[in-house]
């Protein structure tokens, strides 16, 4: 084959620079403990050195990475960092990159079977084995979005769709006197996306019902009930309740089995958020605590939250696939296939976004690489990390639990002398001061109007001494603090 | 530092299977032109070649990469093929292959400016490059997202959200006896994800008026201003209106001065879907086709369609990128930070999805090693392959144009003897033997109810000899055709 004219940049210079990528990502892999894990840089300091102008000539591939080396790697924040314990930590794993890296050089669009066959398919293959994994029944099918912000919402839309036959999709929701205020539930521990999946459909952030949880961050299904009863009194029409099995603030698990019950009774969508605690389900022991996620219409699981595979990467696990399709499905001429008319699964057909890239690859490759063993194993040494670091929490006097412990994520705070606001000031120091170090960071939330800290293990590479890092660190600054 | 007891695969494998996937990528890029475009099987045959359950055990990464080579490669349909010429061809060229693999090696989720700064500050630069480069004035500003999908459907939110100052993000469109149905604008060429967004939106896909078009497909102005007038008198609130620069049929331009001028007197968001044609706006000859494009309030181009970078990148410029924030803007206690309080943007902070992969990166990258000057002589060399062969088709007896041609896709079909009906089976039979020979493949679209191939080139390692390659099979095929 000749070489076009122009084209790519020419194949030698391509693969030499390829191979300088696999050691840069090696090396970042090997040594990305040493950085501090949050850069020490502050806003606009990383523009200023970037030209204000695009280059006219090209530019060798050798300056591109040099500068990557220079100017990006070290102000990036590093969540491939064993001491990312903020948020939920996810990581970018070896099998993961690899199987990313293939996918970015075949750069399929698998928004038709007849566009990518294997990615379709490999996606159904390996959605079906995290719905195994998880111990869900077979009538459940996986769909891989970006996020778990449009997993969450294509569920609440396909509830949406189910109100007067379908006809929002076509008539929509403004100027129509049939049509009720249409509302939602979730526990005021239900994670941003859900309101913002609200907001985006057009149903109003005000019909997002924030049920109040119980003294372990659950949904109170009592006042569920209430709720849903007062809605229809005053002529509003539920169409969903979004049930989080791992609360983002403190992975609490909200009673499956009794919001479904009344989501039947109700007929009401029922969306389960495990995102996070998805990833526990695939141990027998903390699927156990998520009892009732076989009664969803739809869960969304991260893969790329705890299961080890790069951003992005959430599945939406359904009951009935076919209601997204009636949703969503929409077909152009220009897009009309003998396989779409045959039945072939034609991924766009499941929500709005038209371009799908081959996401299931890696996790293909996660899960292969460490076997459905192996991945629990790594679940479960996390949760006993967890563990660990909240018995040294309750056993060092001044500080305190502030929310059970079901997964892998402990929320704790100092408590000196003082008033709350005093105390909340304190703790809001104290994990400035830690962070500040570098070797590990934290992230905080409020419990009962308090602020808290929140040390959540997620990341593969997070081992003892990375947790036990923490705690000295957070130990030696409240006395410092003290002290002051 | 020491090895988790659990942990990432050994680094010394990964950096040896990385090397190994380097060696992959390289040499499917040197070698994809000798597969099919399309791989020869059926639905399921993939599938069933894949285990059913998930492994247990890790297996080795020796067995995943030979998994690949054996079962994935052969079995995509190849984008990156020089002979892809359907739909709007892509490009995962080297670069933009180098940057997606060390963004999957950071892994960063820059949701918030400090959970990644260089990607957050990376991105507002390289959009702003995109701007300059696009000739666009400076307050438009970029935000990258997965899909054009998804930018149109942020642009029409940020529309929908100037209706009653805000208040349909907090009281939502259903059981309101003060809103209107809200109504949105495109020709009929539009691109589906128009639609797509409108119902996502809850607007209603009825409320969507498909503006007609004139002979060059381009919208009808005159009836555009109709439209909207019969929908103001009948009581409906017009709230945008989408052209396209590039619509994905015959990639006509919406006469964009004209349609500024009814949006501003109307007062509606004005949208450019330039996901297509956008990158040729880098070349000052075919900007020349896109004048208005500067009056819009918000514009996509999608550098993952002709700017030769790895999907997924949609670039949405705005011009009062403030208008996204109003829409969608929330952020719990678990998502603060000083640097948001502090002014520093958040990504997040600009739509519903709340993870964001570090996408900025390739973009960067292809930038950089191809120069702008380079970017533009490959969209000219694209453009210019696509006259050549529109004058082939042109002094074919038995072959027409069908559309217009001012960039690099052509519409086209063979004009056999015999009913429309006959002719557009004879076209349907054509294209289906074209494709199935394996150099090229392209795709169709209906015009004026007549089926109409497509011949699209965008892929940068489309040469002169593959376009050749192309007419070849098709006048033969035809000749194949006509002798049965």
């Amino acid at each position: 084959m000749s070489e076009p004219a122009l084209g790519d940049i020419p194949a030698p210079l391509f693969r030499a620079a390829m191979h300088q990528v696999a050691d840069l990502i090696a090396d970042y892999l090997e040594h990305v403990g040493e950085y501090p894990v949050l850069p020490k840089i502050a806003p606009g300091d990383v523009r200023a050195q970037l030209p204000e102008k695009p280059p006219e000539q090209g530019e060798p591939l050798d300056a591109l990475l040099g500068d990557y080396r220079r100017l990006i790697e070290p102000n990036v924040t590093h969540w491939n960092h064993p001491g990312f314990l903020a948020y939920f930590a996810i990581t970018g794993s070896g099998p993961g990159i690899l199987g990313e890296a293939l996918a970015a050089g075949l750069n399929v669009n698998a928004m038709l079977w007849k566009t990518g066959p294997a990615p379709t398919e490999l996606e159904e293959t390996v959605t079906d084995w995290l719905r195994q994994m998880m111990g869900l029944p077979p009538q459940f099918r996986g769909h891989i979005n970006d996020t778990a912000s449009i997993s969450s919402l294509l569920a609440i839309a396909a509830a949406r769709h189910r109100v007067r036959d379908g006809d929002v999709r076509t008539r929509g929701m403004a100027g129509r006197v049939d049509l009720p205020p249409l509302t939602v539930y979730a526990s005021e521990h239900a994670h941003s996306s859900i309101d913002k999946a609200v907001i985006t459909l057009g149903l109003g952030h005000e019909n997002l019902r924030k049920v109040p949880v119980d003294a372990a961050f659950r949904m109170n299904v009592a006042a569920l009930d209430t709720a849903i009863a007062a809605d229809r009194r005053t002529g509003r029409l539920p169409i969903a309740v979004v049930a989080t099995a791992g609360t983002t603030s403190t992975t609490s698990v909200d009673p499956l089995v009794d919001v479904a019950k009344i989501a039947r009774r109700e007929k009401l969508w029922l969306h389960v958020d495990a995102a996070y605690a998805g990833a526990a389900a695939i141990c027998p022991e903390y699927r156990q605590l998520m009892t009732g996620l076989e009664e969803a219409d739809s869960i969304v699981v991260n893969p790329h939250k705890w299961l080890f595979t790069p951003v992005d990467c959430s599945v939406l696990l359904l009951r009935e696939p076919d209601a997204l399709k009636a949703a969503f499905a929409l077909t152009p001429e220009y897009l009309k296939t003998s396989e779409g008319a045959g039945g072939a699964t034609n991924l766009m057909d499941y929500g709005p976004q038209l371009g799908r890239r081959f996401r299931a690859l890696k996790l293909w490759f996660v899960i292969r690489a460490f076997g459905v063993d192996g991945l629990r194993e790594r679940i479960r040494a996390h949760c006993a990390l967890a563990r660990e670091f909240a018995q040294w929490v309750e056993k060092e006097p001044g500080f305190e639990l502030c929310a059970p412990l079901p997964f892998s994520t402990v929320c704790f705070r100092a408590v000196p002398p003082g008033t709350p606001e005093e105390q909340d000031a304190f703790n809001e120091r104290l994990l400035g001061s830690v962070n500040g170090e570098g070797p590990v960071f934290l992230s905080h939330t409020r419990l009962r109007d308090r602020f808290v800290l929140r040390l959540a293990i997620g990341n593969v590479r997070t081992a003892r001494e990375h947790v036990a890092k923490a705690w000295e660190l957070i130990t030696r600054a409240a006395r410092t603090l003290r002290a002051t």
